[in-house]
């Protein structure tokens, strides 16, 4: 059935998030038109604002409104240690779950040939700039623990090594084939008091 | 842990969407903000366009761009029979699982005087009208099989007799609690051939 245009392609861009397909897609449009407008339009400026604002922090690579983000910036965080993660929710689950004090790299990914990401995609090149510094004592290699996030751990601990800096791999815990966003607190925290020197 | 306040306010914003609580929300950001960037400013101007262009059919109060919808609007729709639902989402419904032709008139809602939803905030003032002008035969009382439901049918049921329209109310098949828009399609069919006079 075919709604009103305007109708149908909001119900058609909602398919962009993730986990949302043609029947989730109607009820969320449904409901925003017949109960949440102002919600509505508040999603719909956020949405435009985000977009615009948000970056990437010209250090770590995390998302940012500005050229550094709140970790890059505090001179609370230790800066001799560089937990590197696959994606900003990575950093979020780390920072919710550890008591992990140092500062990220986030990869935005993982090595994956294939799909023509190489160490470059992942802004290696920004990362040996940092470890060229020697400012950074101890990468934490925190990528998944996967064939992928394996792999890049492992190329990246050579990239530490060349520089003289120590790298550690998070182990314990996190479990085969599992992504960290999705692991539980205790088991994240174990992860990272169990990581072994690579 | 605070985020860049962009992203903050696009991870509340998002939670007016049914279904979508704080971790839900994270993750549909971080997904537009890191990999969909066009998808999401497609869905943003999406949802600013139907939330200025969307209103309510004149005729039937279903979601329309212009004045009608297009079944109010449709000459092959057979406009002696209206199917009264609850929500944009049971026409839907009806459209796709039943071979329905006639008209409808859609609530937005049913009655709930603990709510202050009566009579006049489902539109039955339009409705009498409707009933009034004589060309409606017969309505098919399509609220959900709940005790609202139930109330609001019973109510249009009464206002059908007082104006000489016959109206039924679909019966067998949906399961007792159930709400139409999530009833598979055998059993709406089965419901709207075996209803019954009121
Ligand atoms: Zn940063
Ligand atoms: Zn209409």
């Amino acid at each position: 059935m075919a709604f009103a245009p305007a109708l149908d392609a909001l119900i058609d861009a909602f398919r962009v998030l993730p986990g949302v397909g043609q029947k989730t897609a109607q009820r969320m449009a449904f409901h925003l038109l017949q109960s949440e407008r102002q919600g509505g339009q508040r999603l719909a400026q956020a949405l435009g604002e985000a977009l615009e604002r948000i970056g990437h922090c010209r250090q770590c690579r995390m998302f940012a409104e500005d050229e550094l983000c709140d970790i890059c910036r505090s001179s609370r965080r230790d800066a001799r240690v560089l937990c590197v993660v696959e994606s900003p929710a990575d950093v979020l689950a780390v920072e919710q779950n550890t008591d992990f004090r140092g500062r990220y790299f986030v990869l935005m990914g993982h090595l994956s040939p294939i799909d023509g990401i190489g160490p470059e995609e992942l802004g290696l090149d920004q990362l040996r700039e940092r470890l060229r510094d020697g400012e950074v004592k101890e990468l934490i290699l925190a990528t998944g623990a996967t064939v992928e996030g394996d792999a890049t751990a492992s190329y990246i601990g050579d990239l530490a090594a060349r520089h003289g800096a120590s790298a550690t791999r998070i182990a314990h815990g996190v479990p085969v084939g599992g992504e960290l966003e999705y692991v539980d607190a205790g088991t994240l925290a174990q992860a990272f008091s169990g990581r072994r020197q690579l």
